[in-house]
C-alpha cells in the first residue's frame, strides 16, 4: 500500500508555482492577484479564506481579502463583484460559501466574470469542463486528477466509480475522468444516495472516489484488493482526546481500507492540500490569460 | 416486450404544442419563431433542416431558413447569428452542424445568446444543465427523457449505462439521468471506446443508452432480460434491397436483442423523431421566456 502525500504534492506544486512567479516578476511582469469575498465571521470559513491568502503568500501571490458583514445584501455583494471584474489589477477571485440564507448564491456565481472566476462555478466554466475545452476547473476535482498525475496513476481504461454527484466534487470529477485524455479515458460511474448497491458497484472499481460526506462510509468489504482510494471527505467529528475537541474525517474507514489499496490519499493531507493548490494554479492561468485572452 | 414508439409519442407532443400555440395566439400572442442557418448543401444536413422547418409547422410555429454559400466567412456567418441575437422577432435559431472545416463550430455556437440557443450547445447551457439549473436541454437527451416519462419507465435507483461519450448524447443523457430529479436519481456508468469490459458492463445495466455510432454494437448477449434498451444509433448502412440503396441502422442488434428487453425503441421511429420535438418544446420555452427572461 503506498500513501499518497496531498501534502508533499501540494508543497512541491505551490513552490512550482513561486518559481515561475519568480520568472515573471524577474521579466517585469507583476504578481498574480487573488481577491476574496468573506460574508460573516463563520469559523470554517474563516479558516478556509486564511489558508488561501497563506497558500498565496507562499506562491508569491497578492492576495485581497474584502470583507462584509453577515447582513449584507445581495445587491451590495453583487456590486463588489462587479467591481472585481472590472478591475484589471485583479487576475482571479472568489466568493466563500456558504453565504446567509438572504443571499442567493447562485446569482452571486453568475455576477463573477467567468474569465476571473478561478473557482471554476461559473456554468460557462462548468460547461466547458464537460464539453472538454479549457476552462478554470473546480478545485477539488482539478486538485484530485493532479494528484493522480503526479502519482503516477494510470486512469485509460480504468473503472473509476464516484461516490457523490455534488456539483463541486462528484459531477466535474466525473466529467473530468471519462474525458478522451490524460488522466481521464476512465469508464466512470457515478452512485449517490438512490443507488441501492454501492457495495456491489464499488468492489468493482479500480479507482474509488468517495465524495459522499459520510464519515467511514467506505468499508473493507466495498473495496477490491490493488484499487486506488482517494477519500475526499472532511467530515469534522468529536473527538475528545484532541484539544479542540473535534478531528477531520474522511469518507473512508482507513485504518482497514488502506492494508488492501495500491494507493490511498489519508484526511488530512490528502485531497484538501491540493483544492488549494488547485486555487493558485487556476489564479497563476488568470494572470497568464492562458484560458481566456 | 413493448415497442417504444417514439413516432407516436412525438406526435402526440406535437399535437400538444400545437394546442398551446393556439391558444397564446387566441390571447392575442404571437406564433414562437425558429430560425435555423444552413450552410453548404450537404443532404443530410438538408434533411435535418427540412424535417425541422416541417416539424415547426406541425407546431404552429414560423420557421425563417438562411442559407449561406459553402463558401461562406466565419465573420459573415457569426454576423447573421449577431443579427438573430438582437431580432426581437426570433425566439429561438440553430446552426446546423456540421459546418464546413474552415469554419470553428465552437466560435460559432458561442457566438450565439444562450437565451435563444434552443440546441442547448453553448457551454452556459451546458453548464446549467450539468448543475440542475433551468436551461435549454439539448435536443437528444432531452428527448430521450421525455421518451423515458411518457413511456412510464421509472428510473430512480436504476442502474443506466451509456454507451459513448458524445458532447451531444453521451454526456449530456449521462447529467441528466443522475440528477436528483424525476426522471433521474439513476447510477450512471458511462462506457466509451476505451472501456475495457463493455458487455460485462452492459450485463449489469436496468436501462441502456446506446450512443456509441456503431451499427448492430449491442448484441443480445450484453443485454440482461427485463432491461430496458433506448437505441440513439443512426449510421446509414447500404441496402440494396431499398430503393435510395440504404437505410438507417442503430446501434442495437434488433432483432435479437429485443426479445430480452421490458422495452426497447426501434430505428428509425424511436429516438429520431423526439430530437425534433424537443427541439420544439425548446422554442416554444424560447418563446414564452420560461428559461431566461
Amino acid at each position: 500500500m503506498q500513501l499518497i502525500d496531498g501534502k508533499a504534492i501540494a508543497a512541491q506544486i505551490k513552490q512550482e508555482i513561486a518559481d515561475e512567479v519568480k520568472q515573471i516578476i524577474a521579466a517585469g511582469g507583476r504578481a498574480p492577484h487573488l481577491a476574496g469575498l468573506l460574508v460573516g465571521h463563520d469559523g470554517g470559513s474563516e479558516s478556509y479564506m486564511s489558508s488561501k491568502v497563506k497558500a498565496c503568500e507562499q506562491c508569491g501571490f497578492r492576495s485581497s481579502l474584502l470583507r462584509f458583514d453577515e447582513t449584507v445584501g445581495q445587491d451590495e455583494l453583487i456590486e463588489a463583484i462587479h467591481r472585481l471584474n472590472d478591475d484589471d489589477s485583479v487576475d482571479g477571485f472568489i466568493v466563500q460559501l456558504p453565504l446567509p440564507r438572504h443571499i442567493d448564491e447562485q446569482a452571486v456565481i453568475e455576477a463573477i466574470d467567468y474569465r476571473k472566476d478561478v473557482d471554476g462555478f461559473h456554468p460557462i466554466n462548468v460547461g466547458r469542463l464537460s464539453i472538454g475545452l479549457p476552462c478554470f476547473r473546480s478545485a477539488t476535482p482539478a486538485g484530485i486528477v493532479m494528484l493522480l498525475e503526479r502519482a503516477g496513476i494510470e486512469t485509460r481504461g480504468k473503472h473509476c466509480v464516484v461516490l457523490g454527484r455534488s456539483n463541486i466534487v462528484g459531477k466535474p470529477i466525473a466529467s473530468l475522468l471519462m474525458q478522451k485524455a490524460n488522466p481521464g479515458n476512465c469508464t466512470v460511474t457515478v452512485c449517490h444516495s438512490a443507488t441501492p448497491n454501492i457495495k456491489e458497484i464499488c468492489r468493482q472499481a479500480d479507482i474509488i472516489i468517495a465524495a459522499i460526506g459520510r464519515p467511514e462510509f467506505v468499508k473493507a468489504d466495498m473495496v477490491r484488493e490493488g484499487a486506488v482510494v482517494i477519500d475526499v471527505g472532511t467530515t469534522r467529528v468529536d473527538d475528545p482526546t484532541r484539544e479542540r475537541g473535534w478531528r477531520l474525517c474522511g469518507d473512508v474507514d482507513f485504518e482497514h481500507v488502506a492494508p488492501l489499496c495500491s494507493h490511498i490519499t489519508p484526511v488530512p493531507g490528502g485531497v484538501g492540500p491540493m483544492t488549494i493548490v488547485s486555487l493558485m494554479h487556476n489564479t497563476l492561468l488568470a494572470a497568464k490569460h492562458e484560458i481566456y485572452k
